[in-house]
């Protein structure tokens, strides 16, 4: 315990050389630095002395996961990894900053979002903005030209954040890739089946997969009269088809992009497209989309894509749709984007909002998506060589959203930890042979727990049992110890069994086997 | 394809946008953004016509981690979950920023190492600087009064890197952590017991665990005749011990931090100090040490201590050391650190450096640590209420280094993937065959490859299953098609046995049940 007198003086002697500090007009850091210490030192007195003026809180957009929340994303994540290595994935960390021009012209219209670090001597840096660009510069770097690799990590966008919807600021992606030259579209339907098979696994309630290709807008805008400068913006207009109906998106066309009303119309007619092999071939023998040979490149992948969806035997889930435009730059070929479709999948993280469920029956947005970009890892080789690659991103900050809502409502409790045993006692000063107890559990691989009290109440170490779910407690009192046996309680039954010290071990390993 | 002509246009396009910018004298972060957009157009082309300018490199001190680095890390960070789990721990997650003003004034000298984002607008940002303030935050936050977590996580220092030797200005903490108001060094030794049970089973040589404890620090430097206001620069003096030698040291405290002379020789006499339990006692019969409340009531908590390890069994790696400081400023009492001492662990990670090896006999640095702290969760409480802490943090990045170097040299290869069986075929068109069949594996559970090939040669497809590890594969051609039979084949031993269809799964689990 910090001795009051001395702190005192502690206090003093450094209230002494913040005004020195002061006096000898040294740099503001400086000075911050040590009246934070002074106020720390304050904070240390008991009483109210130290009051705090700071904010305790976690920065904008941002969030802190508590233990359940942790235990949820685990089992996500599990679900999720398991998919990927079935898929024989390798993975790969790099670091959460990058070089600033590394990020630099890689996200259109969004690279303002990106989070820059201050410049404090040295390189420049910024926060990763997806894990796409760091995986491109990662092969070019090491000059890999294939893999199929995972990556899972944090990434930071300085966007409005709408948490109760599951949009933050620092999130996770969870990213599948395929690079390499192979023949056409069989990685890129390997990696829609990855979306089905997690988005299936996670039980998230029904849900749909849009298939566009980047060469088949092109070839739209082209036929349709767009400037070949404004694909990219045009393009990420019609991205927000998915949020916006068309006449506002049209008007964004018309008034902001400065196309002429009859290009948007023309543009609006293919939009509202969607179907399957049907309408792949049906625009194949389109007469003004059939004269531009990226559409059609683009049209054929697509129909190739279809027969390996089948042989998969996913098609029932898949539709070409033509508004699908995805927002980022670098995407080359085919895009695909997953939405929830159910009925009753909250809009919305807020357990209140009880009345609203039911009218949730649109698309509760994108929950994965991803694409082909073949042009990416060339930016950052220093000869433009190109590796193709195709990935998808899973939107995992939207399922966590939806997997705590069910955990919310479920009877079932999620439990924090995986503690088999709570060593106990009902007597006192028995404090040691628990401590001997446990250790001799934890040496042979049991998951146990012990009260850190001298003397623990028997009931309040059966409470702490009840709250965390531990299945076991192992209870020590002198007549077990004289006997050299422990009394094993069922938590759920309260049943107890004198069990031989020796055969303890195995006895709880047995009764906790699918723990 | 991009179409070379219409490049050529949007780059021309482009030329334009950069140079009415310029003209308009537009902001330079517009500018850099569209000369990177023109520059990344220019790079599409091909030829050498884009040639990149910037470096192709992860920021000073960072690294990626490749699929090998990844298997290793991935089974480093599964022993010690387990042991964490073992102990009863939840998990929780913090964003890996924080407000600036969070982190202002808890790391002392150490404070210069924070890096700050860029004020952006909005908030200002800090990178976490470790995980234990963070936590504190929390705790305070969510007004948490008892856990047991951990966290594994990455935090961020600008210092000087030395990644040879494993530090990095990005690296992973692994911390656990008990806060609670508990019966004295229960908690503390159960810190010390996670710590014995880590290094043990990673196997990474011999280690010992040094002890002391602040309050014996602050004892002895009260009766030494060291102002109070110095105590916490003498300290960080002090724990240069383990990197130099006692002359240095004295040096820096006589020169430096202005202590008389025969004030340094009187701490020297105590910080050579080390041994067990009966040191403890010694030194509380020490005329001097014995004066100090402090001291005192430092080396009774300590004596406690030992008899928990006892119990534990784990005294023959625990030395009481009074040359143990830590650097940190918020430690208030029980201190340790855990350096592996074998003879042969490589200083560096240099595979090259095979002569330096055997003098390396001398410790390798501080592969744990930890301790407890009382008074930090009560600065982020409004009300300095107080939640005692005491926690360790695993070095993980030394042990990545070591773990990493062992196999470089075992002759055992490093799986990155765990795919058991790879789908394959001897002819040609059977693609479609080849897809159907994969599907319905991964659909089983099983991990299963298939060449993303319309056609691969057999050897290649069996080349890269000796290359990454698969133990079998299921061979497809026309006769086992015909007769509803696939072909197994053992990749080492190269037996091969046709198995029927309907069976193939079962069999497939059987033989890499192991796996």
């Amino acid at each position: 315990m910090a001795d009051q007198a001395r702190l005192q003086e502690a206090i003093k002697a450094q209230g002494e050389v913040v005004r020195n500090l002061k006096a000898e007009k040294a740099s503001k850091a400086q000075i911050d630095e040590e009246v934070a210490r002074l106020l720390q030192l304050k904070a240390q007195l008991d009483g109210d002395d130290g009051k705090q003026t700071f904010v305790l809180k976690t920065p904008k957009g941002t969030r802190d996961y508590n233990p359940k929340q942790m235990a949820i994303r685990e089992k996500v994540f599990n679900t999720i990894f398991n998919c990927f290595k079935r898929h024989g994935a390798e993975t790969i960390d790099t670091p959460v900053f990058e070089l600033k021009e590394t990020l630099t012209g890689k996200y259109g219209e969004d690279s303002k979002l990106i989070y820059d670090l201050k410049d404090q001597g040295g390189e420049l840096l910024s926060l990763r903005y997806d894990l796409t660009v760091p995986f491109a510069r990662y092969l070019a770097m090491n000059k890999i030209t294939n893999i199929k690799r995972y990556h899972i990590a944090k990434v930071y966008r300085r966007d409005n954040p709408a948490m109760t919807r599951g949009r933050y600021r620092e999130f996770y992606q969870c990213d599948f890739d395929i690079a390499g030259q192979y023949d056409p579209m069989i990685p890129d339907a390997e990696c829609l089946k990855i979306v089905h098979e997690i988005l299936s696994e996670l039980e998230l309630g029904d849900f749909r997969i849009k298939v566009n290709d980047r060469r088949i807008l092109d070839g739209m805008f082209a036929v349709c009269g767009v400037p070949d400068e404004k694909f990219r913006t045009v393009c990420s207009t019609v991205d927000k088809l998915d949020k916006l109906p068309w006449e506002e998106v049209k008007n964004e066309m018309v008034k902001e992009k400065g196309l002429p009303e009859e290009v948007a119309d023309q543009i609006g007619g293919y939009v509202s497209l969607q179907g399957g092999m049907d309408l792949v071939e049906r625009l194949l023998e389109d007469p003004k989309l059939s004269k531009s040979s990226d559409a059609v490149a683009g049209l054929k992948d697509i129909k190739q894509l279809f027969v390996y969806l089948q042989l998969f035997r996913i098609t029932d889930k898949v539709a070409f749709d033509l508004s699908l435009a995805r927002g980022l730059d670098y995407y080359t070929g085919v895009i695909y984007e997953a939405i929830l479709t159910q009925a009753g999948v909250p809009q919305t993280q807020d357990p209140q909002n009880g009345p609203g469920v039911e009218e949730a029956s649109v698309s509760v947005g994108s929950i994965a998506g991803g694409g082909r970009y073949d042009g990416l890892v060339g930016m950052f080789d220093p000869k433009g060589r190109k590796v193709p690659c195709v990935g998808v991103s899973i939107g995992i900050e939207r399922i966590f959203s939806i997997m705590e809502q069910k955990a919310e409502t479920s009877a079932e409790k999620v439990r924090t930890t995986e503690t088999q045993v709570m060593v106990a006692s009902a007597q006192k000063n028995l404090l040691e042979e628990r401590l001997k107890l446990t250790a001799e559990l934890w040496d042979a691989g049991v998951k146990a727990e012990v009260m850190y009290k001298k003397n623990p109440k028997l009931l309040s170490q059966l409470q702490h049992c009840e709250d965390t779910g531990i299945p076991l407690v192992a209870i020590l009192g002198e007549q077990e110890l004289k006997d050299g046996v422990v009394k094993l309680r069922n938590v759920t039954t309260r049943e107890e069994l004198n069990i031989p010290r020796d055969s303890l071990i195995e006895e709880i390993k047995k009764r906790t086997a699918d723990c």
